[in-house]
């Protein structure tokens, strides 16, 4: 019974539908029919003309974005516990061809307008200090809180004031969807923000993630980035047919939906042993080592994170009555 | 009829029921079982301990395994219309974080190793010189043509006297191997190759490739590198599947031989049109702009490369009907 | 009456003699009589062999340092107000191909071997994570204090114990030198450190600086690299011409001897409004912004620093009554 | 009697005077009185505003030039002897961040309209290859020719039509002048030339180029990109007080005069001999290694070039005597 990591969940029914579908000859790289048919799909989504290309990881997905926002002597802000910062194995300073970032405080890995105002006023305006170029959040945050439109909002004029490029990170963007349940628009280009990595790999997805761009004539330089990087996939059809499946009956919603339920109700038999409040499919538990034991000896699987602290990541795909027996584990502590 | 691109062929049913196989929950990354089975599988293809990883793209793979032998400062040496040259968006220069490539001339796109010695003899060994490091060929080549075991060993013969690092693209590896009927370890690793970015997604894959260093204490660093690309997935599981799937039963070289023979029979229907000998899966043929119109409105789709030459490349999958068909049409030119 | 920054004040009259001689007929780039002997002087200096290069900025030799001892994919530990993280425009991302500066908090810009323990226990061994590669220090540091031989031989135990390069950032090196009394030797090469840039320009030179590595073996690929950086010129004599001037009788010892003894008197003035104590050439001294304005209106310049405090930097080539003067107008407030 | 480069060759007199002059307290960087007259002096010499900035070397100059003009994944048109592709160690791609550069093959190391349209004739215009973003010349070129103003605007009218950045390599810009009498403004910005790194250290400098843009809004993000290569020195007026005395009463002009004169004695001496017109300083002239070895015997240093030729190069203060005795040796031959 595995609460480790969303990424270690199967690919959904549909995924795999689509790839037998998608089998078969087309056009290489993204010349192919589904390739072709991403833009569309998600300006329906996000109600404007957007740019959508597939990619395989969401390192690749975030720091092509940066790429388009940052120069290589420019920095881009961000949580210090940012993946971008913490997991990407220095992936911005690679694509941005030596970026720096510079971290903000937060509490719950969020970003305020405050931070970010902060960070830019510190930074003389001469050729000796890297100026900020970019500011970068991600929705849900990695200790599982998520944004609501007003809070993006607020950043995005902080942004605009300051001229920098807002990116959004989000592995875990339909989990905050659908934890706050607003419009997809009013989070993103509508607050201000340009990039998206939109996860779908951790929702059921099995090696496709989509790249938004909120205006589409900042996208130009991307393909060619993305081969550049030998991100191009020949055979691209299986991609974009992953991704279209995802979006079909908004499949990505019901996924994040059920793992988002599965925190819940995890949440609600960890009570004030969490760490932060539980707003998509990420708990943080307080727990001492022998208590953790106690609950792995049972049969249960999750992340060590800080001493005291473990972390239980649910999928689209988690077993309820499982659910149920950990949460009364839980609770019997 | 579709006789442009094996990129453009469908990914075999082999590959699609291993992916439908591994879709279940493992480790994330590349710590599930399947990824743990290359090392032993190539290993034992290669008949000596290798190091092997998945990666989604003969560019990425290409790239990564150059990174290990060049430093930012050298150059690779490599034929004018190598792959890494012509067709990679300058991928080489972003992974070596801007070596050179220094072009070799030779027919049919093959090095040979006097063009390699020269290369070398004409670079002062100076600080104001790029020193070359590596050097990389192409198997088959981009011409088509498959180097014999002995080719491979003269030219290790040239690299290791100048200390070069030894790469072999084999984004159609296996049809070399099927054409030369050679053993695997004698065209690579016995003759001097360092690197092999064995090709799967041209040869029936859907989206792995498998990247190969015959000494595992040269690859330590490449799951960092690779990390920092972006190019590790998070379920990496359906990738090392489907390169497994590959080797089972040797269905690479299974896939290979029928890609060949397709080519083989065009080829003797081409005849003295041959603008070089066919060795693996592409063909060179001389044709007037009529004629190629002649045979497209048969309804068969290649490539128009240089003036007067079409590009013919077969599948794993190619109907052979359509193939005499094909053969037929050309020659009635 | 100038006390902004020692990069403001005049190259000293030895300096300026020696580029007159060095006037003459030589072999180009670094292969004049003056470059040749460069690591002789310097391997007489530090008691040891040596390998020592010049180059025209403290920001260059930093960066050409780091890029020895830190991959594009290591990270660098540095205090949070290092030069090479706060003034050099970027140039160690530039340098090392994207590597990371890790920061760590400490006192007067001193950094603590348990701060470095500290930031190389957060990190996970694994590939998502950076991993530290070096620890770079400034002596003296960025507020003009002054390590003790011992201090130093602690961090480098914590560098060798975690298999981290260790640079010092000597851009006031002789500052420091000229507080501590220590040989030269015992606060570098005996304490682990592995590559020193050695300042002049801010001590009397005009536009040389000396890059040192203590283990010459480590610096063979480091005049590449300068070529590369363009930073390898083509009349090389002007610039070892002026390093060895100032080495000759000590001249960069009185030098600094000089500029310390003027940051002395001042600091006995300042009193308990001094922020650090004065180990080098640098005050920081609280103030109001009345009362900054005050000693300005008595002809003196300086730089604010931080809301309340500011900064005096005194030069090599003080003039003694100014400085009893501003020590005077302080004492007055 | 060296003829060996102009590198070796002594500064002029009034270069040390200026350095004696400018020996005085300042502001740091490049905001002294000297620096910030540079812009105004090349804008008269130029007839339009311009902006430039001092750098030490050719090679940073051309580079930090050519930063601005090529983006990472584009390529940099140049002769295949051009001193960037031959000269640099790769400094080029590493300003650039992995930029290509695509070589031209010409006579006299010169640049053909129609090379650079066949160059960019040959590129498709998809993800997959690199394009042509900039081209680069350079003037008086690597085999001492020099470019007359209709040749240049030829080239610029390529460039222009194919949205190439133009850059024109100026080491020698001085002797090219001094050989055409053209305007300087006519063989640069009216020919449609974006970027000029101006030589003055093969000319009598000892360690300052001027670095043109002709469209000072193009150079808005240079001084951040010469800090963060480490090449804004802290003392800068050194460099802009030898630029300035150079240009003071064509001071510039005067020296390449003479350093040409010394050349033409020796070509009219050498005749037949001259693998190339002489149209600046430099001769390569044929001679057996016997011959050579004659001549060499005789006191005189010169460079084997290629098997049969030797290279001459003449300074600005070419001894007249000996350039009389070297012309009488070679005739002799």
């Amino acid at each position: 019974m595995r609460f480790f990591s969303d990424n270690a969940a199967a690919a959904c029914p549909q995924v795999l539908d689509a790839l037998a579908k998608a089998n078969r000859i087309d056009t290489a790289y993204d010349g192919d029919q589904w390739s072709q048919r991403l833009d569309g799909a998600f300006s329906e989504l996000f109600g404007k003309q957007v740019r959508a290309l597939w990619v395989t990881t969401g390192t690749a997905a975030n720091c092509l974005g940066l790429a388009t926002l940052c120069p290589p002597h420019g920095s881009i802000l961000c949580h210090e516990v940012a993946h971008i910062e913490v997991d990407e194995a220095g992936a911005p300073g690679f694509f941005t061809h030596g970026a720096k970032l510079t971290l903000l405080a937060g509490d719950g890995a969020k970003v305020s307008p405050d931070a970010v105002e902060d960070a830019c006023a510190r930074v003389r305006d001469d050729v000796h200090q890297v100026q900020p170029a970019a500011l970068s959040i991600t929705n849900a945050t990695e200790y599982g809180l998520s944004y609501q439109p007003d809070e993006v909002a607020a950043l995005g004029e902080v942004a605009r004031r300051r001229g920098l490029g807002f990116h959004m990170d989000g592995a875990r963007f339909a989990n905050a969807i659908a934890f706050t349940g607003a419009d997809p628009a009013d989070v993103t280009w509508r607050a201000g923000v340009d990039v998206l990595p939109f996860g779908f790999v951790k929702n059921g997805g099995m090696s496709a993630e989509a790249l938004i761009f909120f205006d589409p004539a900042k996208a130009e330089i991307v393909p060619r980035l993305r081969k550049r990087a030998g991100h191009l996939l020949s055979k691209g059809r299986y991609l974009a047919a992953q991704i279209l499946a995802m979006l079909e009956d908004n499949l990505w919603l019901t996924n994040a939906r059920a793992a988002n339920a599965a925190a819940a109700a995890l949440a609600k038999a960890a009570g004030d042993r969490l760490v932060f409040p539980v707003e998509a499919n990420e708990l943080f538990v307080r727990m001492t080592a022998d208590e953790a034991a106690a609950i792995r000896s049972q049969g249960f699987d999750f992340y060590d994170w800080s001493p005291g602290d473990i972390r239980i990541v649910t999928s689209w795909d988690q077993d309820m009555d499982a659910v149920a027996r950990l949460a009364a584990a839980i609770e019997a502590l």
